[in-house]
């Protein structure tokens, strides 16, 4: 079955483009665009890079069958000489990237496409389209499972998600970023990722009583019975009703683990208040869920109360990024190429923060022992680390100098991923990416992973960049 | 072609209760569920309901084929006589629902199913997900356009957009809120919605001077050339060089509208002062599109401020409904029938408002004149309408009677959707349910469409209803 043709799903501006481009024979000349943010989502001291390979692949099969070339006929808008040269279209670009899962950071380039301008410029809103959402939400559940850890956090939310394919790589890029499993079993058919759920509070008000259906539950699903406790009142019902049909079930023989979920009122009081009578009964290790608009600031706050809550369900907040619900990725021409030489291209704002960084580049990750200690943008010739100790200097105010110190590794960012438009990388499995970045997070220093007033993580120049930068700026001055 | 198979696009509890309902001779028991929110997304007074038509080719097309079957027993989780059944499922519920495009408020039913329990609980999943998002755009888009009008909105989101389908979804519900074009191509093809656009900073940045770039761009595009004046210097560079090349146009015969975007800076500022020069030069009504994270706000701010903006360009703030990105669209049993009666259901909650409405229930619309003027939660067979001038109970503070009077119309808002499966009322255009959008939207009384603190649109109990919801109350607290 061919692959659904997802060209068109962009930005018309980058087809006129493509046109006008076409039509004054420039089409062909060589450029390179990196893609980037400047922000990170909400109070992050980081971000974790999501939908790599599905760019991949988007950007792999992007062509233009008759159907499309048809369409766009129809619009009356496109030189019909450009619509003909479409259907030879292949794109066929160099892209580099970091891996998926990586930690990433604001304003260094995490994909590189170089290639023809035609084709780079029709990449633009495939690649934003691919990343943005996913490492949102890769970001979110990261920070989510930090609150919670050790306990395993739970994405619960397809139901809030936007639209079919926003629960999918929602559920996806959730995963990545640490959560345990989805409650979305589509998700967990496509990519493996475990699923849980058992019932809702229709569930018992399908019964005449609450215990009845307790006792159903249990006796249908012995193994994984968790009971919803909060239909009618938590602490009169629900919780003595779950403890009386898990006593009769260990009566009869069972030898499952109690478990409860708390879908609603005071977190912290209902679940001390529930372990405790759970053990009073003699169920030694309750496992108590927690749900309901639960974030990583309130999962926090639960467990500085002492909430004996040791899985944590997460949905509305956690799908649409509540608190910070974009990223602003960002796609911009850094270089083009003369005659077979690479000239640097600037874009310079009013804000000197939007001021682009100029020429093909690349970063060096820096670390002391495990951890991670700053990223270097270099162009991508230099060879800094051999000159060590190495120095970086702030984006905008050059006189800014940090020594790094001369105990650091140096490890390049980028890596291949299309060459000519085919996969030169391995593809990589969810639970590999998972793994990798499970590490990653790992290797971020605690003032840098913490959930509020996180240190800012260094993203600096070279001196060699930091120099071709400020000759940029000033010649543009005075151009 | 086959249609895709998204009966698995669920959360996992759904089909632990079906098998659970089966297991229990339950799951042909007819049940009532409705799908209502709680809440009005951040400041609005109304919301546009989206995703109907969306909601009822899923509900449609629920059904468990091989592979789906053989998916979920590799789960060694559901008893093999359910996994059996699932082959011959197919789902038969009655649906009745507000037509897609309504103007809609917190607490009364919207979608209403009706049937087998294991069907009606399947669809929860496919139901929220089908509107919760399309409804939270469409009435971020139709807020945007409330704050624009009369100059029109274009939906720029895709970049920003949750996903591949997010993007789609997220179009589509832009254009029923009022935007009258979007820049996501696949969008223009698939649902027919005009596409806009010309290009990006990347097209000046591929010349070697600004003016080649414009005079190059107007040449191909002469139909439509709006000029991006940002990318150097907007008031000492871009705009004299697009006033430069729009007027060398116009000397060689060139006929078109002299158009420019704004996409960074001081909006207001800037566009008057692009305004006074176009006019200056002969060029009496330039089309002026800002564009760069706008909202509703910033578009009344500019407003205010006399901005010579005449088309506004919204994307992230718009495809995430930022401010507020979710809506907690929520879908609870309530009647289930009992030898050919129906019993009302009610969950009730520690919090009054999250109680529900027990019941079998209509909502009857009441209009003065033109414009809506509060609506009337009934049981399904009563005819309140008949008992002129009707009332309204709150529906927790039931000693609170709102009296109509005796001059409103009263329409149902409920219309059947899908009978024992499948669709009975004719499928709608995207076009028909934009008018439809616009038409509800523009009944709205001014003091509900407002941006800040709009009236509370009033959403009553009938007494009928009030009296069964009290006494259900009750009877639960003594019981």
């Amino acid at each position: 079955m061919e692959r659904e043709n997802l060209t068109l799903l962009t930005d018309l501006y980058q087809l006129t483009m493509m046109g006008g481009y076409f039509r004054k024979g420039m089409h062909t000349r060589l450029v390179a665009f990196e893609y980037f943010f400047r922000k990170l989502p909400g109070e992050s001291g980081y971000a974790v890079l999501a939908g790599i390979e599905d760019m991949a692949g988007r950007l792999e099969g992007m062509r233009f069958g008759k159907q499309e070339v048809d369409w766009m006929a129809s619009l009356k808008l496109f030189p019909p000489d450009f619509l003909d040269a479409l259907s030879g279209f292949r794109f066929a670009c160099d892209v580099d990237s970091a891996p998926e899962g990586s930690v990433v950071f604001p304003n260094e380039p995490l994909v590189r496409v170089q290639g023809e301008l035609w084709q780079a410029q029709l990449a633009e809103t495939a690649i934003l389209n691919s990343l943005n959402y996913p490492t949102l939400i890769a970001t979110k559940a990261a920070r989510i499972c930090h609150a919670a850890a050790p306990d395993p956090v739970i994405e619960f939310g397809l139901r809030r998600a936007p639209g079919k394919d926003g629960g999918m790589t929602g559920s996806r890029a959730a995963y990545i970023g640490g959560c345990v499993a989805t409650s979305n079993v589509e998700a967990g058919r496509r990519f493996g990722i475990p699923v849980k759920g058992t019932h809702a509070h229709s569930w018992i008000m399908a019964y005449e009583s609450e215990r009845e259906a307790f006792k159903e539950y249990v006796d249908v699903y012995p193994d994984s019975p968790t009971l919803l406790v909060d239909t009618y009142n938590t602490l009169e019902q629900g919780i003595p009703n779950a403890i009386a049909v898990f006593g009769e079930a260990r009566k009869a023989g069972w030898k499952g683990r109690a478990s409860i979920r708390i879908d609603s009122g005071d977190l912290a009081a209902t679940s001390i208040e529930a372990h405790r009578r759970f053990e009073e009964e003699g169920f030694a290790d309750p496992l108590i869920i927690a749900s309901n608009d639960l974030d990583e600031y309130l999962i926090a706050d639960l467990k500085r109360q002492g909430a004996k809550i040791n899985a944590w369900g997460v949905g509305t907040n956690l799908i649409v990024s509540a608190g910070a619900p974009s990223l602003g990725g960002v796609y911009k021409l850094c270089a083009k190429n003369d005659s077979g030489t690479w000239l640097p291209r600037i874009k310079i704002s009013g804000n000197p923060e939007k001021t682009t960084d100029p020429g093909l580049k690349k970063v060096l990750r820096l670390s002391r022992g495990a951890l991670f200690a700053g990223d270097l943008l270099c162009w991508r010739d230099e060879e800094p680390q051999r000159h060590k100790p190495l120095v970086g200097i702030d984006r905008n105010l050059f006189y800014r100098r940090t020594p790094f110190g001369d105990d650091l590794e140096a490890e390049e960012l980028y890596k291949p991923l299309l060459r000519e438009g085919r996969r030169v990388s391995r593809e990589r499995e969810l639970e590999e990416i998972r793994r990798y970045a499970a590490g990653q997070i790992g290797r971020l220093p605690a003032v840098t992973r913490r959930l509020r007033n996180p240190h800012i993580y260094p993203v600096l120049l070279s001196e060699k960049l930091a120099t071709l930068k400020k000759q940029m700026i000033e010649a543009q001055a005075h151009g």
